[in-house]
């Protein structure tokens, strides 16, 4: 498994927070650091980033390249229970557990961690750090896959590596988890283009999630930002803001 | 001929200066606006930014594929005069002619415009800036190919593109351009990598650049920026220091 770092200057003086960042799909380890523009405000902040892969990769299962929304490069961040994908498709436990712990071992970092990440990276940030309030201190998403068990891109990945059981999805559906976090978790950014054709598509879904979010009493930030797609330009557009959003919670 | 277009919001009120990006070999009109970073100083300080492909494309040059270096992706911003590129391959004019012509066409855009680029874009900002002193009023580069005449890469395009006769090699070789400046040129802002690969190797020569700028008494800033090497991540640090020269000299 390939994963890109930036390592800001504060790390030569001290130990510094990480920030984990999810790619969509289609993304590998790459698009982040060559497109989001992030590294100039960790630098600011004093932030270490580190980005995974959005798939296991060089292994041989048939049919696994066959889409760009399941199977390589969409592992959707859940542990697969389905054959063919249960051995290999485990990108929740390697985000929440083996990455970090493989970085903590390379990297000399404090014990404090935020998670952002965009599209079906964003829906992995909102399950992992709903899911585990005491590895992450901080929450954000851009234009993320806010409820998956109620879109076609959701429903085609929980079906495949989860099942047709839908008890099973809820465990990494963000709408269904904010109900369960009440409160343990702090406040949420989201940035969300009115102008993504993924939202005209009802795959994103944000307000799905913000009402879950009200009626749970989840602090959430949603903003909706005119004419922006679901690119990365849209996103470096609002990296700063994001980034800023984290060090407050972490670098404090 | 593909260009990639970013209108600051400034825009919308009046007229605003244009700053052309000319990329480095086998780029095309993409690189810049999806890895460079320019667009939030370009909407900070109201410049439209401009980038056009490095070649011609869509035409069947037999071998114009086989080399990164040459051929397409690799017009260095010269006209051809030797065949079979002396029919299509006539870079420098449209970068200098035809496209601001077609952009002055689509656009509300100021008589004021600067040029800047990296590698064999810097090559081609710093002989477009100098040989027209009149259209460019700016000029910056990132590792430019700053003395074509006297490297490898530049060899070899030229006498591809220019024929083996050396003469026709100086109206295209910033070197020997900027000796016959005499002055009229503003301060000329470069930066340049210590851990760039092609610096090592020779293909750039800012030292033989700076020494010609001193001997025709041009005006130049030549930054040695340690640890850095030749790739979008480098040129991204600096973008703003960058957008911010020539805002200095556009929008005053």
């Amino acid at each position: 498994m390939n994963f890109a770092v930036y390592v800001p200057p504060q790390a030569e003086a001290g130990l510094v927070p990480v920030l984990y960042y999810l790619a969509g799909l289609t993304c590998n380890e790459k698009n982040f650091v060559e497109k989001g523009g992030a590294q100039r405000y960790a630098a600011e902040h004093g932030l270490m980033l580190v980005a995974p892969d959005t798939s296991p990769r060089g292994i041989d299962i048939p049919g696994a390249d066959n889409d760009w929304d399941f199977g390589s490069g969409a592992g959707f961040y859940v542990n697969a229970t389905e054959q063919p994908w249960a051995k290999h498709y485990q990108m929740y436990d390697y985000v929440v557990d083996e990455l970090p712990t493989l970085v903590r071992g390379e990297f000399e970092i404090s014990d404090r961690a935020g998670i952002f990440g965009h599209s079906m990276g964003g829906h992995g940030a909102l399950i992992c750090g709903l899911k585990n309030p005491d590895k992450y201190a901080s929450i954000s998403a851009f234009a993320p896959i806010a409820a998956p068990a109620q879109c076609d891109w959701g429903k085609k990945a929980f079906a495949g590596y989860l099942g047709a059981n839908q008890s099973a999805w809820a465990a990494y559906d963000a709408t269904e988890l904010v109900k369960q976090a009440k409160g343990t978790v702090g406040p949420i950014l989201i940035d969300q283009g009115e102008g993504d054709q993924f939202l005209a598509d009802g795959q994103l879904l944000p307000e799905v999630f913000a009402a879950a979010c009200q009626e749970s009493g989840q602090a959430l930030q949603l903003r909706r930002q005119p004419g922006y797609d679901h690119s990365y330009y849209f996103i470096s557009t609002f990296m700063g803001d994001h980034i800023r959003h984290h060090a407050d919670a972490l670098c404090s």
